[in-house]
């Protein structure tokens, strides 16, 4: 177990009492937020340490030198680099410093932006809304007779993003002259090298074509900074935006992208905590060179504070549905020479890898453009090929909301697979915590939703979508590595709209999916068990807009009371179909729908903590189960006494 | 009561006999076209004419000259110019002569492209899709070792969605030289002026930044046309575009924009059929138009048959939400001069002209750029302005879905007001009946849904949305003319969650919102009682996702069977949270819901055909009613009988 260093407000506080120059000066805090950003991510056990590095430069310079009056803001369109940030305004006090030790955790820092942190000017992390929240923010300023500027940073594999685009040519019509984009444009996005996944172009002459005025500098060269910036105060005609050329992972020798070897495919440090050997190396590479700047001017090396690594609680046997997913993916395409592949810039998360080398003409990297993704898969089906469409599920379900619709208009097939769905992992906060797909999709006409529970139900999934249905489908699937405590039969079979019981139990049933929240109910109906001496049907069911009533009126016999558990807000989730189903079927005995789920928007943090925090880890369901029978059981012999 | 006049198809055989030049060829065929397009729209009493007239003469050029093969498609992405592509289809003899008198009818021409129709090669009509599809296409046929060409139309409006803009880079970078995409630059949107709207720039410098081969030519030149797509086929490197210029309503003096004086600010022939002397007029012009080419030709002149309008059934009492809301909204203004307008090239169709027109510098129009507009708007809201942000409720609810939920996780209130909502109208088809809205953003955490049922009911939700809640809304609002016939008390005020019975009655009750659905349930109530002895208690409830359970259980205490009725798909609709608030009751009598809404992809068509269709109507909803409760009754008797 090693401990973490970082680098405590009092070192701060002596750097801004050095007589020194803007430049070094921004050099070693930015050194100093890089130590900063190092520690909060180990600690947390993942965030964005590539991204956060390329742009601290650039952040530090802007709040250091630039951001001089309160009305002026800062924020990052991208979003992930916000550890980065945090750093900064820690450094700065302008944020607690117990702060830093609580990245992605319950009530600290979360995962993306979220305006509920001060100095946090936007929510951002679903990529490309950035400039047109500052084209509101000035129009709203310039009618408040407000004067400010906005900063805003945007990635470069975000700049694939069509509402970008959306956003530029109105502002330059407006001559909102206020806004200042930075492109942090160091040349990786999620999975690989932008031109590799869908290149940029010309950007410089596409900013121009849009009306903008562009300016292009080394975002690593402090002087090369001051003078663009100085140079766009200028410039009151249109708004600016300058193209920063970066380094990502800046500042460790080996994070660096430019030190990728040239048969790498994967950048390694986008996301992700580094392990202890990376993290040693990375951290005495940055204290070497902030103490070099330090000496330079004379004064002396850094002191650092440490901590221990958290203890974390692992696994015990955990079960992945992605690998699931890959091979059995592979499998079927080796079945269909029609199935094709494509991916929106998420080809390692959504396990796309061993696809993509069998088949490279048959996949299609489509880069962070989901709507132009979904309508290309529409003309693919319209042209005879069966698309298989994979993003993040908070992106896929609402970004091309209304493209997914067209295409079910044309009643093509198409399947749709949305990873990283649900509440967990619960670290990159609610822009990732995908809790509203289901909602937001169930109406589709003919498509099919489906989450598979466990590995072996992830192969019965892909079949089903690919073989087994003429209709389209959607896919969901939990990414977060899980502990299954139960299996499926062997002779197990999907049936639209129907389940199957993991657990016997008499007084209660619950209705639940996948392998986050299964295992909770699971766990829960032991508990009842062991506690409370009460059990627990529990009941898989992988379908998520549609229940077969029959099957519904079978399985709910003889219970009063139904519970359901959506990985999902509570509205439009799986609970709303069987409260429905319940509902359609008319009920004959007294019967009672309690539907957990999330009700709020969710909290970012440790797994665990998140879990707890909505109640629906197997001990507060437990609790709130026993809690709801015993309400019951007392209404009814208070009832059955009158 | 006046004939209308169309070109047979004899005459379009004649003409094909012709020894005569492809350009004079194709611009007399244009010509019949356009006849036949303006006898389609005043039969149907909607639909583009300006749209249809502008890109007549390219669309004609196409398909006489160019598509030469079965594989080489050719379809517009905004979709609204259609009734000319159908005139050109049955001219060509591609589509039966017999369908030209059914547009916007059911089972006869869609008003907006469905591949269900022969030669429709993609569902269009929400913008920004085509060139999606396009490259979707082109890489299917690749893979599947086809050659062919695509052809795509774009509006110049639609520019202004960053699909569009999302989709053009990588076309270029995968060298899919197989799409020819045509912009037919009208100068005209929905509204008014594109460069009032949302000014595109230098369009032709923006498309070459991005990549593609460029050519502007006149789209009403049939030469200039025939040697840009001569050039076109020498360039194979790159995906192509053409900027066509045109002339909105082309063919027709007083519908041509070029006519409009220098006040007038709305164009007139966007959409809606021209009344009997425009009707008269035009013909009279196109029929000299075409006779005169004939006779340079030495062609006899054009012989054309009549039919009568067919009659449509008037609405006795017609009221009008959209006005009302247009009063509301300039009331509300009056009081909050933080309240600022979003518009996306609707401000005809959202009433937001009375606005506009008193405060100019709080009406944002933010053009066809739906995302960038909620965006736009999350900004303001960050910087203290109460937004209230317009569009068609089928774009507003989809397009911008995920912008709407990050903006909400800010926590910020904004008012979001969807018009054209629900199955009607049901002339346009299903890319604008807007039935999945209420579906698709239902679970957006602090989102009030609301619907209003008259006139009345708008001004009662206008002032809840902006001064008696503190949390954001969705007003949901249908744009047509309704007949009806009830009234709510004076003293009525809405409450969240709780509705209004508007009939008593006691053999079933039904919930529904709304002024297309809540008449037709209070003529079935009429119905029921005159022809069956039923009683039938009707509830407008104009909360959409959320019901107070306290005053539900109160209302159907008593009831044995509780129908709920959603201008909207059942899935994810008003009646799912009625049935889940039953269900999460417990009911402790046999109580069953029965929910009507729309379950397949809306119908096409006539308002009362597409209500019978979706039997939705009072007829319908009255037969399926009574059925209801006969079972209900039947099975009641034979369990009290066991």
């Amino acid at each position: 177990m090693i401990d973490l260093q970082f680098v405590p407000q009092s070192e701060f506080d002596r750097l801004q009492n050095l007589q020194i120059n803007p430049e070094v000066r921004t050099a070693i805090f930015a050194t100093c937020c890089r130590i900063n950003t190092l520690y909060a991510i180990k600690r947390a056990g993942s965030g964005h340490i590539g991204s956060s590095f390329s742009s601290l430069d650039i952040v530090s310079w802007l709040f250091l030198n630039e951001l001089r009056r309160p009305q002026d803001i800062y924020y990052s369109s991208k979003g992930h680099d916000i550890p980065g940030l945090y750093a900064v305004l820690i450094g700065l006090g302008l944020l607690e410093s117990d702060r830093l030790h609580a990245l992605r955790r319950l009530n600290g820092l979360p995962g993306h932006p979220d305006v509920s942190i001060p100095y946090i000017a936007a929510n951002t992390g679903s990529l490309g809304m950035g400039i047109s929240k500052a084209k509101g923010m000035v129009k709203a300023n310039r009618l408040l007779g407000k004067e400010s500027q906005i900063y805003v940073l945007t990635g470069d594999g975000e700049l694939q993003e069509g509402q970008f685009w959306e956003s530029l040519q109105s502002a330059a019509n407006d001559r909102l002259h206020e806004i200042t984009a930075i492109v942090d444009h160091n040349k990786i996005q999620s999975d690989t090298w932008v031109e590799k996944v869908s290149d940029l172009g010309d950007l410089e002459r596409k900013f121009a074509a849009f009306g903008w005025y562009v300016a292009r500098c080394d975002g690593h060269d402090f002087k090369a900074l001051a003078e663009v910036m100085t140079k766009l105060k200028t410039v009151r005609d249109r708004p600016k935006i300058v193209i920063a050329d970066t380094i990502k992972g800046k500042g460790v020798s080996f994070m660096e992208h430019t030190a990728m070897t040239p048969d790498q495919r994967l950048y390694r440090f986008h996301s992700g905590a580094p392990d202890d050997e990376a993290y040693v190396k990375g951290l005495s590479e940055l204290i070497a060179a902030g103490n070099e700047l330090l000496q330079q001017v004379g004064a002396k090396p850094l002191t650092l504070e440490s901590l221990p690594v958290p203890e974390r609680q692992a696994i015990a046997e955990p079960q992945r549905l992605i690998p699931a997913y890959s091979q059995a993916l592979l499998e079927r395409a080796c079945k269909h020479p029609q199935l094709v592949v494509l991916d929106a810039d998420l080809v390692l998360d959504c396990g796309l890898i061993p696809f993509e080398e069998k088949f490279p003409e048959r996949f299609f990297e489509c880069g962070i453009a989901e709507q132009d993704m979904v309508s290309q898969a529409g003309g693919m089906a319209l042209s005879g090929l069966l698309p298989v469409v994979h993003s993040f599920a908070c992106f896929l379900s609402t970004r091309p909301n209304e493209q997914i619709y067209n295409n079910a208009t044309e009643k093509t097939k198409i399947i749709y697979v949305g990873s990283l769905a649900g509440l967990l992992p619960g670290g990159p906060g609610h822009s990732h915590q995908s809790v509203r797909d289901i909602s937001a999709l169930a109406a589709v006409p003919g498509l099919q939703m489906l989450e598979p529970s466990c590995p072996a139900e992830v192969a019965l999934a892909v079949d089903y979508c690919v073989d087994r249905t003429s209709q389209s489908s959607y896919l969901r699937l939990v990414s977060i590595p899980c502990e299954i405590p139960y299996q499926l039969p062997t002779d197990y079979q999907l049936e639209w709209g129907r389940g199957i019981a993991l657990t016997e139990g008499e007084d209660a049933i619950i209705f639940g999916y996948g392998p986050v929240l299964l295992p909770q109910a699971y766990y829960a109906a032991g508990l009842l068990n062991e506690k409370s001496n009460l059990t627990l049907k529990v009941v898989n069911l992988p379908w998520l807009n549609y229940v077969d009533l029959d099957w519904l009126k079978q399985t709910v016999q003889g219970y009063q009371i139904v519970f359901t558990l959506d990985n999902h807000y509570v509205t439009g989730g799986q609970g709303d179909r069987i409260a429905s189903g319940l509902a359609a079927l008319g009920l004959s005995d007294k019967i009672q729908v309690k539907q957990f789920g999330v009700r709020e928007i969710p909290q970012c943090g440790q797994n665990d903590e998140v879990l707890k925090a909505h109640r629906l880890d197997a001990e507060s369901l437990a609790a709130d189960i026993a809690q709801a029978i015993r309400a019951t059981h007392t209404l009814r012999e208070r009832q059955s006494k009158i």
